[in-house]
């Protein structure tokens, strides 16, 4: 199978898994072998491109092992991760879990197929061009493509630096979004904005691409039912034109974007000729000859093309794509080993370029082939691509081994608030419930609601004679009552935006719940609440409306 | 002098002027050759490179016309914004305002000198390396260059597209704050993140060079004099090494980062030899044959220089650098047009290839020579960099003609207000105010003061028994009294992160003023507020401190 370039002894993994703890304890984690893993060669596909092992490992890896996931060994890829099919390397093909006639993917091809097999839990991948969404569609794993810059590259060997992910795959979203939450952050990392989004919203309106070219038979009708799946969860599903978001795949393939290939690896590419795969050095090879401003050229349509791209998802929270338009044979991949690849990327190239982050989901099968769909959203919109992810997921086939880890729960908060987004809580009680009249004015500003709550025993609630009607907490000290409430969670900008917004006689500060908690929460200023009918009776404010 | 390349009409100008309304009604703008103007050939001072006059303005010039400012000629430059010394155009060399031996400097030149000399009010100029500063400094005028990407490019010859600012030069910083407020903003500009600071701390921390290359006989004097000026208004002035700020300038000079200007205006270049400045043409027909892959790894270089360039500058609100190092002749220039032209840009051409913005002021004399400073701050404090650069400035000696324009007086809001930066007002009444102990909660996060008011009269203030001691302001309704308060603007974020960190018992929601605005305040909560002494009769909190 060629998944492997190294594994670790089987003693070895058992006595760390053993001793593991941490939320990925009992986790056993496949890199990539572009990736640095002390004691191994970081090869990057190409033997003679590393023989010494690496002294430590990358930031990303040691942020999995100290979340308690145990390294179990190097995986093969497209050589430099220069590929989408997983065939180009001296180690081998990788083909399909399931059928072997078929490619992997790539270029993290045995991360997605140790994964998919059950010999790896969690996986980790490089995504430039679409080789952390390529190979899980075709495996039926899930992958996460998070937003450039949010996972350390430190430690990784580049493809083209401006574009280079580090990505997870595991079997499901939470044990996907959990590793996601470790691997995440650290040193030398991009800042969070203070508005980043925590949620989807319920009713999310999602963009599909007006025309699926290059799509295999059947593949349009499974894609059509994705987005019907999104529908029936309360999504608005509309089309946009989607030709500039082909034309970014077309500067990287047939433009001067490739030059990112030969500044990360041209110099030992020109030197060894002979030590290389030769489609993989004829591509970085050619990548030499580019002029520098031809390059910049390019890089100014790409601006364009990503202006012209993003204005057409205004007014959208995501882009849903088929991960990839076909899943091609070994045979023909080697009959025409870079036109397939390039067909291959059709709905993948153009996500970094564009800085995008995506979340790539098994979506049912077609004729025996896994189908996969991709969530994209603007950068830092993580949240966003990881709620409408879990919305429109159909779970593959299982082909795990007998070893393979049980999912993980569902984490209670989103991996981007523990990588570094900001999320305050707000305590509602009143018109900002669930499926009250102004819950829209906090989905809208991207809060996610976080559950239930109770106020400690030291509250009063009054009704107002607001348009629409509200609630009036008020401490009242230990002569009050438990109130009914629940919390959401809010980006820092968001909270600042809602208070600035705030009518009278509504204010927010601090407010004590049961657990003894303080959180930040609504109340009313004192002239309106001792007007308002005392309600505290009633426990809470749906009790009092259901009356 | 060949400060103009084409000048409109005397009386269609006084026409302009007479008929003009806005907030730079009144005010004379003269526009960089490189700078679309409706009717005249943007030639970028190579006449060969157009004939045919524009059809529309430039968007900044459009939205300073819009703002009431009479465009009176297009100036002279550096041909395709190459050089900062002005002597680089077939228009003929520009000369310094009041010493004819010396240089304009450039690329703005025209637009430079025009402005010191009284010829125009406002003048717009373009910076990549520091042709927006570097003639400020040389004639003794201010130069705003914003933050990369706040002011449209559109219409504008690129010089480096990843590096052009448009920016503004007048005789005061009013003036100068004034025009950005108008220019920055609109289609295609950057969006303000929502924690950008509206205010300099009043005891900032200033970084300066610890090292000063290049500087001119008695040049070192006169900058730790502008030092000293910081620090007598309070701030911390403290040196970090500028190895890392040198060597970007060594990228641009002698790296392959150079290809962006061949990537503008290359091909007619190439194409046309005879018809560009020799100098100029040298260094553009040069940079053509530089390779991508040198370039990409140049950008991977820039941005670990950034990186660790910043990472000098944590803690510190801005760096304080002379603008240029000396003054050199025409003579000097001519003798060594490369490395003259270099030398002057020592402390100016790192900036945005760091992403920071700039304020350059006059500083001051030395022999006769005018002296300037710069200070730069990160990207989007361009509010940090103008307040210190109000306290930092001399104003230079008048050289302008009969019909200058008075001063504009200090506008109400920095410009980045104007431009998109939210501001969010907060009302506070007791701990918060100028002075008082928690002051520093809001300058630490970027808020800006705007003054004494006082609430309508329905409040009643209690004194509260928290640390340190605070009022509570309850809304009483009609029977109520006016407090005295002070609002501060907030970025959105700030408000956000200060409400979320907001202990009990205090609260923030709508506070009614006495001119019958409503805007969010403190109040307190209700069970605090009763057990607090009223302390209504002394109208404030700073008239109880002082029984």
């Amino acid at each position: 199978m060629s998944i492997w370039i190294a594994q670790r002894a089987p003693g070895d993994v058992a006595a760390d898994l053993g001793a593991a703890t941490g939320p990925l304890a009992g986790l056993r984690l496949a890199v990539k072998g572009n990736v640095d893993v002390a004691g191994f060669p970081t090869t990057a596909g190409c033997p003679a491109y590393a023989s010494e092992p690496a002294e430590s490992d990358a930031v990303a890896v040691a942020r999995l092992k100290a979340a308690g996931a145990t390294v179990v060994g190097v995986t093969n890829l497209d050589q430099f991760a220069t590929g989408l099919v997983g065939q180009r390397s001296p180690y081998g093909g990788v083909h399909d879990a399931r059928r072997p006639a078929y490619v992997s993917g790539g270029s993290s091809s045995g991360s997605a197929v140790a994964v998919a097999l059950g010999l790896a839990d969690i996986a980790i991948g490089t995504d430039t061009a679409g080789s952390g969404r390529v190979p899980a569609a075709f495996q039926g794993i899930v992958g996460i493509k998070p937003t450039l810059g949010t996972v350390s590259t430190a430690g990784v060997v580049p493809a083209c630096r401006s574009w280079d992910a580090v990505t997870i795959f595991a079997r499901d979203l939470n044990t996907a979004d959990t590793a996601m939450a470790a691997m995440a952050g650290g040193p030398g990392t991009r800042t969070w904005p203070a508005g980043t989004p925590l949620a989807a919203p319920s009713a999310a309106r999602v963009a599909v691409p007006a025309e699926l070219p290059a799509l295999a038979a059947g593949w349009a009708a499974a894609f059509a039912e994705a987005a019907d799946r999104l529908r029936a969860g309360g999504c608005t599903v509309e089309p946009v034109p989607f030709a500039t978001f082909l034309n970014a795949a077309k500067l990287l393939y047939e433009g001067a974007l490739v030059a990112e290939r030969h500044a990360a690896v041209g110099d030992f590419v020109d030197a060894h000729p002979d030590l290389v795969d030769p489609i993989v050095g004829a591509i970085i090879g050619a990548a030499g000859a580019v002029r520098a401003s031809d390059l910049v050229r390019d890089m100014g349509r790409l601006r364009d093309l990503r202006d012209a791209s993003l204005a057409l998802l205004d007014g959208f929270d995501a882009l849903l794509v088929p991960t990839a338009p076909c899943h091609p044979t070994i045979v023909e991949v080697a009959a025409e080993p870079v036109a397939v690849n390039s067909r291959v990327g059709t709905y993948t190239n153009f996500c970094n370029l564009f800085d995008l982050c995506a979340v790539a989901v098994p979506s049912g099968t077609v004729d025996g082939a896994q189908f996969g769909v991709t969530v994209l959203a603007r950068p830092f919109h993580d949240a966003v691509a990881l709620d409408l992810a879990r919305r429109v997921t159909v779970p593959a086939s299982s082909v795990a081994g007998p070893a393979a880890a049980a999912p993980l729960p569902p984490p209670t908060l989103p991996w981007p608030v523990h990588a570094g987004a900001t999320a305050v809580p707000l305590l509602v009680v009143g018109a900002h419930l669930r499926g009250q009249p102004l819950e829209h004015e906090l989905v809208t500003r991207g809060a996610r609601w976080a559950g239930p709550v109770k106020t400690a025993a030291s509250y009063e609630l009054r009704a107002l004679p607001t348009t629409p009607p509200k609630p009036g907490l008020v401490r009242t000290g230990p002569d009050g009552a438990p109130i009914d409430g629940e919390l959401w969670l809010l980006p820092v900008a968001a909270l600042g935006g809602f208070l600035a917004a705030l009518p009278a006689p509504m204010n927010l500060g601090p407010v004590e719940l049961d657990d003894g908690r303080w959180v930040t929460g609504f109340g009313c200023a004192a002239d309106a609440a001792a007007t308002g009918a005392d309600i505290t009776g009633y426990g809470g404010w749906r009790s009092w409306l259901a009356v």
